[in-house]
């Protein structure tokens, strides 16, 4: 790009900022409040979207590297999704009953997860995480969770850190945190709370925010199972983030795991509003003991965009692709990084990548580096994990190393 | 109607409630479970939906007075409220970032709702009652809340009965429960933990299963609101259930007092899914330190279908025009009553009404009625209130009434 390229100013989003502010408390919430993004640096608001684009409500396009935090999975407004989900909006949506496709959804999951021989429905990733902590609690009689410090299962207050507003002590009595990776603390806490432990919930493997993401140890998954099933704790998968982005067939499948309840939102529907846990048939019975329901929570839309966007990963090869695409993109960054004497870490599976600059000790470079690079084109996250999808193409990877190439040399200049 | 009427069977649905069963916890969940209704008494599954009818998987066509448990509000497929939420889905829906359509949304609540100074949206109610009691610790440092046996404020562990799958003790450790319209009561427990108590939480009146509803007695709510100011009590109105079927300025306003915090969900958005939780400025501090997020929440959708319906519910009247359908209802069914000596006792307001046999102490003539009106073509829950939409006209409650005849000629015979 030369010295006169057009760099992206924010001015609409500011200002609606400012008047949500006056009615919305912290103005937005999620990532871009700002307190953790300089203000001013990042679109807030999105105006249009369409396949691996979007553009905010300041005419700036962006190529997406976020997807909606992972709903999206197939490119915003997916034909084949959408007209699913409209064809069902024809017939019923939320009416006094489900429909016959919550028993097709059911079926379809319970025949492509192989731990999985039932399924139910809710409408946050969190709803299901809470359903399985119940579900576990009820079929151990138990009262005792086991957690990862820094994995991330919702905001339930059971799983939300003191500190936060309304979040008190008697939240988290019954919960015990373990260091992710270390298979000896867990055994320690196992022995310490013999016989009281209802379940153990961990993510695939460990995507925290401002720092490099940690694929389980070789044998990590397959020593934690053993020690749960030995002592009748229930293992639960929190997959809401990396479901059906690393294998169709869950990320227990994956790792070489079975879990006793896996948790699914996210990708499952390529943004239609549905989450899923999926279980084995010893905990059915407890399952169905839990009282667990919502207001939307039997529409027929969102389960039927969620057989599409089933059907439609599995017929276009998109797991393949979505880590080809998030391959060639963090391939591109370490390359980049060399060039400009900037070394850079890359982590994480393709389809789900982090980078950061190894010598970036407080993030300062990263969130110069992610506000260039997203003022040219590219919506990079600065401390949170990105998302490839299905419809990125070589094209718009190769477009968006050169919006890296021009952030790379600001950085170069700045630091 | 003669004795050779057809009534409606239910043989898909029960057929379809065999196949969910094995890979569904419980095969369905709410209130039809087998355990709650007579098996085959009532459709499971629905087919298609339109205005105030829907057909089930049967091919059965009824008046629905369930309206989705409250959703439906103008009619299904509403072609207003579709319109906008398809004019919104061509543009952006599940994004990295809100639209501007939910700083218009809070806006247009903050004009509506008298005491709603700001604005805050989720998915499901039960996300909107966890969100106001952290709001309300937050704002209070304190952490005991009070609420009324018998009344709904969804699923989470604080407000689930012991009994229930997983809820232990210790979820209720901060939850003192007191009676329906009982000032005395409620100024007692205040009393006992002066000082500790961060909210009151409680819906509009007394709905609960099984039984009459109760409107608040003259006063209740203004002591009540008295009391809360006194000792620095947050006041919550979850107004999920009621809200903008009589009011369009929320229950609040309707009994004549000023909620600190009032959560929505159901009629806001006629069946797209949505909660809304709007508060008073001197909590807004507070609620900017809760962290409540999930993977839908800023969808544009369901906000631009929630606008529309605000708008659709004020431009025709549908406040006035369900009160005076729920009362053609209830005083149908009250005059049938007299006339076959079977006395009934209608309670609750006409847009949210119930009835019962007043002699009839097991709900075993209710759920016979209800399930004969049914079989004829209205669909009316045996042991929850019931829902009227603006879609109702005179010409289907005479319909129903019709129904009801017939339906009540059946009780007299086998009771």
């Amino acid at each position: 790009m030369s010295k006169t390229e057009k760099l992206y100013s924010f001015d609409k989003s500011m200002a609606l900022f400012e008047e949500a502010a006056s009615i919305i408390p912290g103005g937005i919430y999620g990532h871009f409040s700002p307190t953790l993004t300089v203000p001013g640096s990042f679109p807030y608001y999105a105006a249009k979207a369409e396949g691996c684009r979007y553009t905010d409500i300041d005419g700036n396009e962006y190529i997406d590297y976020m997807c909606g935090y992972g709903p999206m999975v197939l490119g915003y407004r997916n034909p084949v999704v959408d007209k699913a989900a409209m064809d069902q909006l024809a017939l019923a949506d939320c009416t006094n009953h489900p429909g016959e496709v919550m028993v097709k959804l059911a079926r379809r999951l319970v025949e492509l997860i192989p731990t999985a021989d039932w399924a139910f429905f809710g409408k946050n990733g969190g709803d299901m995480t809470t359903y399985a902590i119940l579900v576990a609690r009820a079929h151990t009689n138990r009262k005792k969770i086991i957690r990862v410090r820094g994995h991330y299962h919702g905001v339930a207050p059971w799983c939300t850190a003191l500190g936060f507003g309304g979040i008190i002590p008697e939240d988290h009595m019954h919960i015990l945190m373990v260091n992710w990776n270390d298979v000896d603390e867990f055994e320690k806490v196992v022995r310490q709370h013999r016989g009281q432990i209802a379940a153990f919930i961990a993510q695939p493997y460990h995507h925290i925010n401002f720092g490099d993401q940690v694929m389980p140890a070789p044998g990590y998954w397959q020593a934690i199972q053993r020690i749960c099933r030995e002592e009748g704790i229930v293992l639960i998968l929190d997959d809401v983030r990396a479901g059906f982005r690393l294998s169709m067939k869950g990320s227990g499948d994956y790792f070489g795991f079975e879990p006793d309840l896996i948790c699914y939102c996210k990708a499952i529907a390529n943004g239609y509003p549905i989450s899923a846990c999926v279980g084995r048939k010893e905990l059915m019975n407890a399952a169905s003991k839990v009282f667990f329901t919502g207001s939307y929570w039997a529409s027929q839309v969102p389960m039927a965009a969620a057989l599409a966007t089933l059907q439609e990963l599995e017929n276009t090869g998109a797991i393949e692709k979505m880590k080809d695409m998030g391959t060639l993109l963090m391939e591109g960054l370490k390359e980049l990084g060399h060039r400009y004497g900037l070394d850079v870490t890359t982590s994480g599976p393709p389809a789900l990548p982090f980078m950061r600059f190894t010598e970036d000790r407080d993030f300062f470079w990263q969130q110069l580096f992610c506000a260039e690079v997203t003022r040219r084109g590219s919506f990079f996250h600065p401390h949170h994990n990105w998302f490839i999808s299905a419809a990125h193409e070589k094209k718009d990877i190769e477009e968006t190393l050169n919006h890296a190439e021009a952030a790379m040399k600001v950085v170069k200049e700045k630091i």
